[in-house]
């Protein structure tokens, strides 16, 4: 075992039957020690206008109340989780779902804020990285979910994105590991609509100029924010790109990620 | 590590929190080594009802449609999974939720029938029971919830009562197995309104007279069935007991089923 891909899945790949399972095919199939993290966000939607309900967001981010934590544990730890965990197998590669309560392997709080309150959202304190280590040492896929837990035992809801930085950030104290954000578009995109405006590679200072010049917005931002934290506390190599461009995995793809 | 306890927890006891909590607590507590099996039927009913549909029964059984295979991924190896192993966690005791696709521990078919089509229900085909004693003998407590998969990644709704039976039943080749079944009643009783009516100890013969008879029952036959087949297949000791009663566990409790 000489790397280990921590590869976040997307919430719009997750909710693509077709895509989705394309992919888990196309990774099985290859001979390369991962960690996949999943979302799911969409569904949870789904089924909150399936009971009448909206979710509630306050600047992109959402507040989790008690039935929004229930719909969210039951879709990413439970039917998402199950659907990659069953599909890894049936392609031959012995696959394990965990959430960060199972083995205490993520621990998490309650997120506090001066002026919003989130619900039941969780900061991630630790990761048990020993835990991923070991699954991976006896060739299983550990496939980790966006729900965390407190000591209290109270089940969270947490970032997915932030989940894979973590989790390679605490791998990478005894391995040599790539991060991998798999979604739907090409990698960063200076037009959103337009794929052939691919960034290749982005360094942080371009980054924050292109930040500051409202070039990257939104959603991207925490997530990159994610990549470059996760260089800076040891991850060797992190890229964004198509999830089909894992065709070609492990070869570079989509936007490379570099620290200086 | 003398004993395993393969320990069911019924229906209506996972949807009651302050029970289950009491439950999950007390067994934390005990110096001993166990596998927990759930399944969680009520959950089910309830989101169908909030969306507006019914379930579909066929003499006492579940047909599992598209919709309802859905709701039970998603409340079993979700919801109430994650929530008994955070609490687990909480106590102390690490535990690792599973599903029948977890570590393919648990391979099924879906039923086939010459008059009825159940849908995606699964009949258990085969159980690793290397996985469940791995995790026992590494002090981690399996979790185990009431879906399986078959061998295309199709995820199954299985019997929680069968996936215990024969999650002891594979434990008991290479360690001694007590199988309990923990519920909302005192036990086998002759009237099940009547608490006092409790059989303290069954043997198949009676068994058998009583089915004739038609003093035992509806859900109370499959179970029993269960029950003699594990103790057939080689697990020490069957109980059927209220899940209160287990603050006095292992000691003997409710109705001891006696093969013979």
């Amino acid at each position: 075992m000489d790397i280990i891909h921590v590869i976040k899945i997307g919430g719009a790949v997750v909710n693509y039957a077709a895509q989705l399972q394309g992919f888990l095919k196309t990774l099985a199939q290859q001979q390369t020690t991962f960690i996949l993290v999943h979302g799911g966000g969409r569904k949870v939607n789904e089924w909150l206008e399936k009971i009448g309900q909206k979710p509630n967001m306050v600047d992109g981010r959402r507040i989790t109340d008690g039935q929004t934590l229930e719909l969210a544990v039951m879709n990413y730890a439970g039917l998402l989780n199950k659907q990659i965990v069953a599909r890894l197998q049936s392609h031959g590669r012995t696959a394990l779902g965990l959430s960060g309560a199972d083995l205490g392997c993520i621990q998490a709080s309650k997120r506090t804020h001066p002026t919003i309150d989130y619900g039941y959202v969780g900061d991630i304190k630790k990761v048990n990285g020993e835990v991923f280590t070991d699954l991976c040492h006896r060739n299983i896929v550990p496939v980790c979910c966006a729900i965390t837990c407190d000591t209290q035992g109270q089940l969270l809801n947490t970032n997915a994105d932030t989940i894979a930085s973590e989790v390679a950030i605490a791998v990478a104290n005894t391995h040599q590991v790539k991060l991998w954000y798999a979604f739907e578009k090409q990698g960063v995109l200076l037009d959103v609509e337009d794929p052939s405006s691919l960034v290749p590679s982005l360094t942080k200072g371009r980054y924050s100029a292109w930040v500051a010049q409202g070039k990257i917005h939104s959603g991207m931002i925490p997530k990159l924010d994610n990549c470059f934290r996760a260089l800076d506390k040891g991850v060797s190599e992190v890229n964004i790109a198509h999830v089909e461009a894992f065709h070609n995995f492990p070869h570079q793809l989509g936007t490379n990620i570099i620290a200086s």
